[in-house]
Parts: C-alpha cells; sequence; structure tokens
C-alpha cells in the first residue's frame, strides 16, 4: 500500500520533470542538481563556481526553512530564488517549476544551479528535470560515504570532493572513497576542490563550460 | 491524500513505539536514538561514549545499506545488530522492536544506543521508542544547522557538538550555534566534544549515566 503511494508520487513527479526539462531547453538554459549532506559547502561550492565561470548564472536555493543560504548568494550579487520545502527531505519537479516562473529571464541563456535540501538520502530518488546532478561530498564527513549512500553516487555525473584543504587534519583513505565512487559509477567524474580556497576550482568550472557549449553547440 | 498516508503511517509508528518502550522498560534498560548527518561522527561517539561509561551497553546500528558501522562497533567487542532500510531514510519503531528480538537478553540493565540512518530531517518525525533523542552536529557541518534543520534540535534532549578538535581550522561562530540550539530548546543541554581525541567524553558520560541511574532509581 505504501509502495503504491510512492510511485504514484514518482510518477506524478516525473511528469512534470519532463516539462521542466521541456522549458528549459526553450530558454536555452542548463541546469544542475547539487545534492549532498547539511554542512557539505554546496552553497560555498555554487558561489565559488559561479564567480569562476565567465557564463550567465542563477540559482535556486532549497532549504526545509530559512533563507540563510540565498542571502549568502544574493550577497554576491546572483539572482536567487529560495524554495522552503517546509519540511520535505527533497526538492520535486513542482517547486521547480514555480521557481523557474518566478525567475523569469533572468534564467535564459544560463546555467541553473539547483541547491537541493541538506540531505544524501531522499533527494537521489527524486528528477527535479536536471540535465545532471552533481553530489558533494566533504573529506571530513569521511572516506566510506559512497558505500553507505551508494544511489545518489551512482545517479551523480559528477562527484565533487570538497573541503579538500582540510585533508590533512582528518583521517580520510581517498583510493578508498575513489574505488566506491567508480565502483558504482564508472563513467562518473571526480573533482577534487575546496570552495573556500579555490583549489580544483579552474578544472571543474573548464569541464562545466564545455558541457554548457555542447548542450547547445554553441 | 498524501498527507493522509503520511498521517497513518505516523500512527502506526506511535503504536509501536509505545511497545518498544514497554519492552524496554522491562528490560530495566534506556534507550537513546542519535541522530545527525552523513558524517557528523555518529558511530565514533557511540563507540568513545561506551568506553568512557562503566554500563552495559548494546548498540543497533541503522543504515540505507552496508554493515560498515556495525563492523567498527564489533571490533570493540560491543554487542550490535545491524539494520538496514534498504532505502529508507530514517529508522521506525517496528525496525527497532525485531533489533531487540534480535539483542535479547543482551539489551538487559543495559543503555540501548540506536544509530539512526545518516539524516537530520526525516528521522525527527519518528519516534522509535527511545527515552530521548540526541542530535550529534559537527564542526565542519557550520554553525547555521539549528537555524536550517530547527525540528531535530527542538526535539533533541541532546546536542552534542562533536569534532571540537576541527574548530581551529574552520569557520565557526560557537555563540551563534548556542543561540540557535537554545532558542528552539530553552532546556535543551549542550556538550561539546572530540569522538577521536575524547574531549568532553567526561561531562557527557557523567550526565549520561545520572539518566540511566534516575530512570530505576538505581
Amino acid at each position: 500500500m505504501e509502495i503504491k503511494v510512492i510511485k504514484d508520487v514518482l510518477e506524478a513527479n516525473n511528469y512534470i520533470a519532463c516539462k521542466v526539462k521541456e522549458e528549459i531547453a526553450k530558454r536555452q538554459a542548463m541546469m544542475i542538481n547539487i545534492i549532498g549532506s547539511p554542512g557539505a559547502g554546496k552553497t560555498s561550492f555554487i558561489v565559488k563556481t559561479i564567480q569562476y565561470l565567465d557564463i550567465k548564472s542563477v540559482v535556486i536555493e532549497g532549504d526545509v526553512t530559512s533563507d540563510i543560504d540565498s542571502r549568502k548568494v544574493a550577497e554576491f550579487g546572483i539572482p536567487v530564488v529560495q524554495v522552503n520545502t517546509g519540511g520535505g527531505c527533497h526538492l520535486n519537479a513542482n517547486i521547480i517549476d514555480l521557481a523557474l516562473q518566478e525567475l523569469s529571464s533572468s534564467a535564459e541563456n544560463a546555467i541553473i544551479f539547483v541547491e537541493n535540501v541538506g540531505n544524501l538520502i531522499c533527494p537521489a530518488s527524486f528528477d527535479i528535470g536536471e540535465d545532471f546532478k552533481v553530489v558533494i561530498s566533504s573529506i571530513p564527513e569521511g572516506h566510506d560515504k559512497p558505500y553507505k549512500y551508494p544511489a545518489i553516487f551512482e545517479k551523480a555525473k559528477v562527484t565533487v570532493l570538497n573541503k579538500i584543504d582540510l585533508m590533512k587534519y582528518v583521517d580520510f583513505n581517498k583510493d578508498y572513497f575513489y574505488e566506491g565512487v567508480l565502483t558504482l559509477n564508472p563513467k562518473g567524474h571526480i573533482f577534487e576542490v575546496s570552495s573556500i580556497l579555490g583549489d580544483g576550482m579552474k578544472e571543474w568550472t573548464r569541464w562545466l563550460k564545455l558541457q554548457f557549449m555542447k548542450k547547445f553547440n554553441r
């Protein structure tokens, strides 16, 4: 019985996700769904990425409650919409559909960064119409995350290993982490970054720009 | 419609949680529901706590998948049962009921530590029959967690601020964190610890032992 309901919710969500995907293509935009634990550094990663990119960018901030993250983004002059789930543990396509209407023309010819709710589990099941998912895992969280939360590491096109500057202060086996990610996702891309210091941002944003150019044969 | 189903699930859960609570009282045991983000350090915190306590302790390890954490606990000779949710984002009372049957007499006159699935959102809604909840938040996750995930900080009797040894390497405003916790939960207890180095473990385990003694007028 419960499974039936979940299936219906997912089907309804996928239907709207297709609509969002069409809307984004019409706007000549690209959308990235950024997923990670609370405190993995998603907001800082988005802000630093946009600073390194020379492409118009907008942000949709997802949180259970509060506008802390969107205020942080707005401080840098980046167009941003905050969406609150009011307790919900993930974003869905419907919320994104509404946020896109809010963003209107600022989300044209642009990269739309969606920061999902801080959660490694539930957001993995809900397509929001994104071009691809990025999972952010940070050094202090430990090297076992791909083994313990495999769904998101399997589905994400990109794994970002953030807070690489804290590597020297904690016990983190990088080989074990890479093996975990690449076993689940042999074609996955992994970027090591420090969103605070900027380490690795050039490599990541170069790759990202290429995806954006390729999408519309720019 | 969806809300109706969630309500039924919660009601059914609460019914079993009451049954679990009775079973635990019968066993002269105390159960703690430990909740935190992926990588907050829940397993290390439990192991270190048990090492500092002179009270019989057992562990129920909750994960989406894998037995990484229960193997870590078993290495220290601590009785442990692993429960996997197979994708589910929180434990529920039913799983705990089964785990208690598995633990049988080892969970008598003991503290039962339950490590919930790594998630700051969903576990807050599901009572599992525990005596109280402990939320673990770690320094690298940042000082804004109580403001962004208020439900669990409001419900937890104890907030543990873990990885205090990393304080000097990251930007963390402790006053802001405390204000967030205590506004939501004025009677809440906060303990600062390093589960790796042992800092703060004496204060925390002294308090915990007192709760255990008080429960049965020992």
